[in-house]
């Protein structure tokens, strides 16, 4: 591929990519002010694994872990965003999300094609150390939001004490344990206040 | 320091490091819908980064630049946007940014704190490889999305193609020149049917 036909592929992509920011969230910003893009999330978590680092458990490579964050959510243009605590179909979700993966990625020259599209697939199957310690930055970072809004979006999905715990606390440990144990005392304060702890 | 005041410190910086998610640019977004804020500017232009790394040039480290493009704008929490074709008081508006970077990283546990403010600090200075680079995705970013949307903010700042090439093609051509060459072709063609190339 030519510099200049290689170079316009780069900026179709990442003209494309500019679409992420009109996507939107369960979660509100930390203010409540309005809902999160996946934009400004994708930021936020890459800057949470810079800031988390040493978090991270070993063989984990941070540098990896950005770029992972950087583009995990770029499907959700062609796929939306599924709320943790909502309804899915999932194996329809997958599809969905296969095929966006496929287009989007697919704008960019062949051999990033090929390595961004494995890095969201290792980002997905979350088997990896790299993978498991970007997807618990990915789950903890709503929670914060959702402590500093009196609740967030819990109320509205009837999310329980246990729940959160499966659903969010089970993944988050698995990459960084000691992160959750941060936020355990204000989850039960929360909870507890709202009588379901 | 302990752990748990470590990681308190952290979380508290990454829930202040959210107001960015409200700071306004001047440019839109590509399809024109709103204004940009600079933490999905922020997210964009890690990608440009990530994607546009076979156009840094010899010495740079991606990994920092992206590290720099995460943490260049968060003193806008405090010292807000400051649109490149507008008229400022620069002095006046470097003070305001040093004391947001001593506040803003200074709720950071000390080791990181002194690391976040030194990489912002070159990223200011404009003189190694890597902000070099950085600068460079950071100027061309917003000239995509003029020119993804009909000129953008160019025609109400009055901006002509040679005050372009002075605010914003010699920064972009330092670090990554023939990035800024791939768009000049679209740039003459827009700007010469304004009649005023």
């Amino acid at each position: 591929m030519q510099t200049r036909a290689r170079l316009d592929a780069q900026l179709a992509f990442l003209t494309e990519a500019d679409r992420l920011k009109s996507v939107l969230r369960g979660t509100t910003l930390c203010d409540g002010s309005r809902r999160e893009n996946s934009g400004e999330h994708s930021w936020h978590i890459a800057l949470y694994a810079l800031v988390l680092r040493d978090q991270a458990g070993p063989g984990v490579s941070i540098d990896r872990v950005i770029a992972m964050l950087l583009i995990h959510d770029l499907v959700e243009i062609d796929a939306g965003d599924a709320p943790i605590h909502g309804i899915h179909d999932t194996a329809a979700m997958a599809i969905a999300e296969s095929a966006a993966a496929i287009r989007i990625f697919g704008l960019l020259p062949p051999d990033q094609a090929t390595t961004f599209r494995a890095l969201w697939e290792e980002f997905e199957a979350a088997q990896t150390p790299d993978a498991i310690f970007a997807r618990s930055l990915d789950r903890v970072q709503p929670v914060v939001a959702n402590l500093e809004t009196g609740g967030g979006t819990w109320p509205a999905y009837n999310v329980t004490r246990a729940q959160l715990e499966t659903r969010v606390g089970d993944k988050v440990r698995r990459g960084a344990p000691a992160l959750w144990g941060a936020l355990t005392a204000r989850l039960d304060q929360w909870f507890g206040a709202q009588g379901h702890g």
